[in-house]
This record gives structure tokens, C-alpha cells and sequence, in this order.
């Protein structure tokens, strides 16, 4: 079916479906492990799989799912839901090989940042499988287990993708698992998430990247330097702490959007470096008072 | 004399000096009102000069200061401090005809965020004035007085650029002013501290407005774009939001090391592009792990 842009309905009876069910993360970095510990009040059982023992009993420890393992298959093999929480190019990886493991009518959702390479690998799931794709917008510069909290969740816009084959019950109870764990979900197709992405979330990750450069290349050789470092270079550089593994993939996924973004903010650098170099006040103030105006229409 | 790079020794005895200083706050916005709240319990006596009466009004009714006038004359005419929190270029217009207000042997400190004008305009002051420049490395995206708190001063970096011809008594009151409302003070020449804050500074401002740019440039069409913003575009872009005239004033005194700044950056955005274009995975988690501990090593 066509899906349609924006907030779904809440439908109450996904809520029952989602109480009973078997759900399994695959992946307890941060934002597997986080949702899975949100998610352990409201469903039957919360399976976690990792790729580390390790991992597997801290989960297990900290309460945040019922079982653990680090076997996929044994891991999913009774589920009715199932969420890939890998970096974006594991999760490719793994629908290539997945649906044989998953039960019949199984809905398969992932929390990977860029969708249109994962949703076009989900097309080819075998038909038993409903497939569905999802990108929560939340997360924090840490990483792994250790920083897992299933408050990141709360209040967060969670993405969702639908394919064509994916069937309405499949979506709902989706819709019902993002609003458990406290997050709005939102329809939008996957390559207009993309691009979108690119630009709010992507080009800021580039840009703290090239602000630390450009202090460790202009600065960093004077002891000083980090005495007088105030809230913004703090702010601007903070998601330069990014996980590397999860950037990589991302970026990787999302290549020609990225470098077009960056693209137009290089644009735009340029025309303010302009700007002052022109000594033109009245311009120049115009401009910084025109996007601050912009920024605070953003965050009212 | 000549004034040694870091942090200044410890004097008890300025305490007493600034216990019974009248100090005088030119300038009530954010960083002025904030300032003389943080100074009151410390000074004899708090006067605050307000260009406009509602705001001298605001900082008596709000206990920031012991005395308010919007006359500068009678403002500074008895006190033993003088502190401009005026944009920069507003204090280099006020320190061309505030000499001959001032008591013998005040001393005249601005909190102006670059340094290289005003040190060199201060060198021009009568002989009777004891000029420090100032910049606090603290403040917040609000301005005005109604967004003051002294509490903002508290662990900040106080930059202080003395001249050759500042006492040592003079800048060993200004030191112990710093620490009375809770700051840190260090010594750096004018012009060195221009560069490092061009970087550190300036230049975060420059890259979240280009970033707000970019996003009203690409994505503000789409009515979705601001359902989706995460939490790095908000800390990224963070700062685009300080206040106009007072920004206008840093970069058009800071032009030359700001126009540098961002030209490194530029070229870091470019490489990072670069990279990202060529695929090659090994090169990209490298660089963007390099990047990643030269931030954790900034930011422990």
C-alpha cells in the first residue's frame, strides 16, 4: 500500500499484539540496549542478541532485557518482532541473510540513520517477513551498553519508513512499539529522510569534525588555548565525540546528500567570510540578525 | 613593566582594596548586570550606568546594584574601578573621551571579547588612568539585563591583557575583582588572545550560522525538517543565536583572524568531503577517530 506522510493514528489494539509479544534486539550498543530496557515493561519478553558474551550478561545484569544470547538465529527464532540495532552496514548485512531465520508475519524493524540502502535491502526479504524501516532521532555522544538509558527515547521523533509490501497490522504494531518507549513516530519515504538527515544531522557532524581540526591545526600548539575554551566551541564541537563505527557507516550510506550539504554550507561560509572581509556593517548585521531570527523560529 | 603569560599569583591584600572600592558598571546588559550582582556583596559600593532608564530602574528593583544612573559623568566621577561591558566598538568610542571623568588612579577595565583595539586605544589613555583590558569567557545565547546572573562568572576563564604602563597594584585589584565573582584569571597578550578566541571563539558563531543557513538554504521547504531535528543540530547551530550587535562588533575588531579561521576550516570541510567522496573506508574511520580523541583530549 502508499503510506501517508507524517504522524500515524494511534490505534489501541497494537498496544494488546505489543503486550504479548516476543521482541528481539540484535545489537545492545546504546541505542539497542536503551530500547530494549524501555521496552521490557510493556511486551511479554525482551530478547537481547550481542555479538560479545559480555555484553550479553551486562544486559542481563542491568535488567534491560529478559534473555540474552550472542546466536542470532536462536536469538530471533521465536520472535514476533525484531529490531536490527547495528551501524547501518551491519544491518545490510544482516537482511541478506535474516529472513530465513524469522517466524511467519515476523515484523522486522531496524534503527539504522539512513534508509533508502536498507529499505531497498528489505524489498528483497523473503514475503513471510513484514519489514519495516526506522530511525529514532535521539542518541547521545557516548556509546556502547555502559551509556544505555531508555530515557533517550522520550519525547525523540522516531522515523518511520514503510515499504509498499508492508502490511497495515505490521505497521501499527511498529507505530505501537515506538510510542511504548516513550518516542512520536512519523512516517516520511526513505530518500526524502535521507536528504533531510544529510543536512540536520550529517552536515552538524561534519562541521564539529572540521572545527576540531582547525583548532588542533591552528591553536592546539599553544598551551593556552584550552584555558579559554568557552560554551561555544563546546557546543559546536560535541558531536565530533560521535560514535566512529556508526559515522563511518552513515556517512558511507548517505555519501552523495552528505557532500552535497556540505557543499552549500562551504557556500555559505564563503559568502559570510565575504560579508566581513566587505566591512559592510549594515549587511553584515542584517545577515547575523536574518539568522538568528531563522534559528529562533526553530527552537521558539 | 612587562606582565608574565598565565595565571596571576594569589594577592590577599587586594581584597581589602576592592572591599572598599566604589566600582562603576558602564553598560547593563547580560555581562555588566551579571557582573556587578556577582561584585555587590564584595564592594563597597555597586553603581550601574545604563544608557536607558528602564534598565537602570531593572538593575536597582533586582538588587544588582546600589546605585543607578544613565549618566556616565556622575556615573564613574568617585569611583576607584571603572568597567566597560559595552560592545567592543562602544568601548573603543567611550575610551577616546572617559579619561578625563575618571579619579585619579581608577582603574578602567573593559570586558570587551576581542583585545588587540582596545589594549592599543587604552595605551592612548592620561597618564592618571590605570587601564586593564578584560574578556570573561562566559556568557549565554540570551542578552540583556534580564537574562543577568552572576553565577555565569563562576569557573570562568577571565582573560586580562595589563599594558606595559598598568601597575601592578592596579592589575592585582583587577585580578582580585576576577576572582571575587567566582572567575579565573589569566594573563595573555592582546593580540595572542585575539588569534586563540578567533578559533575557539569566533569562529564556532561563523560555523553554526552557516549550518542555520544551509538548513533554511536545503531543507526549511520541507514542513517535516523541524519534527527531525536531533540534538546535534540544535548544540551545533547553539550559538548562532548571541546577540547581533555585540557579535558585529567582535568580528568587524577581529576581521583578519576570523576571515583565517574560517579559511582553515573551509579547507578541513573540503578534505573531510574529499575523503568522504573517495569511499575509502580505512582513510575516513582514521581521520574521524583522529578527530574524535583530539576532542576527548580537549574534553576529558
Amino acid at each position: 500500500m502508499s503510506w501517508q506522510t507524517g504522524e500515524p493514528h494511534f490505534r489501541p489494539a497494537a498496544w494488546e499484539r505489543l503486550a504479548g509479544a516476543r521482541v528481539t534486539v540484535v545489537g545492545l550498543g546504546l541505542m539497542g540496549a536503551s530500547l530494549a530496557g524501555g521496552l521490557r515493561e510493556r511486551c511479554r519478553t525482551v530478547v537481547g542478541v550481542a555479538r560479545r558474551a559480555e555484553t550479553a550478561e551486562i544486559a542481563l545484569a542491568r535488567g534491560l532485557v529478559d534473555e540474552a544470547t550472542t546466536d542470532l538465529a536462536s536469538g530471533v527464532s521465536r520472535s514476533d518482532i525484531v529490531i536490527l540495532a547495528t551501524p547501518v552496514r551491519v544491518i545490510l548485512a544482516q537482511l541478506a541473510e535474516i529472513g530465513a531465520l524469522l517466524p511467519d508475519g515476523c515484523l522486522l524493524l531496524d534503527l539504522g540513520s539512513t534508509k533508502a540502502q536498507i529499505v531497498a535491502a528489505m524489498a528483497d526479504l523473503p514475503p513471510h517477513v513484514q519489514p519495516l524501516g526506522g530511525h529514532p532521532m535521539c542518541g547521545k555522544e557516548l556509546s556502547g551498553i555502559e551509556a544505555a538509558d531508555p530515557a533517550i527515547y522520550h519525547g525523540a521523533t522516531f522515523i518511520l519508513s514503510p515499504l509498499p509490501r508492508t502490511s497495515e497490522a505490521a505497521f501499527t504494531l511498529g507505530s505501537a512499539l515506538v510510542r511504548a518507549v516513550g518516542a512520536n513516530p512519523l512516517v516520511i519515504e526513505a530518500s526524502r529522510q535521507d536528504y533531510l538527515v544529510a543536512t540536520v544531522s550529517h552536515l552538524p557532524y561534519m562541521l564539529a569534525c572540521a572545527l576540531v581540526s582547525a583548532a588542533d591545526a591552528t591553536t592546539s600548539a599553544d598551551p593556552l588555548v584550552w584555558k579559554i575554551v568557552a560554551g561555544g566551541y563546546r557546543d559546536t564541537s560535541r558531536v565530533s565525540g560521535s560514535d566512529v563505527t556508526m559515522m563511518t557507516d552513515i556517512l558511507l550510506t548517505n555519501q552523495e546528500k552528505v557532500i552535497k550539504a556540505m557543499e552549500v554550507c562551504i557556500a555559505q561560509m564563503r559568502d559570510l567570510s565575504r560579508l566581513l572581509e566587505s566591512g559592510d556593517e549594515e549587511a553584515l548585521r542584517a545577515r547575523l540578525s536574518a539568522i538568528r531570527e531563522m534559528r529562533k523560529e526553530m527552537f521558539p
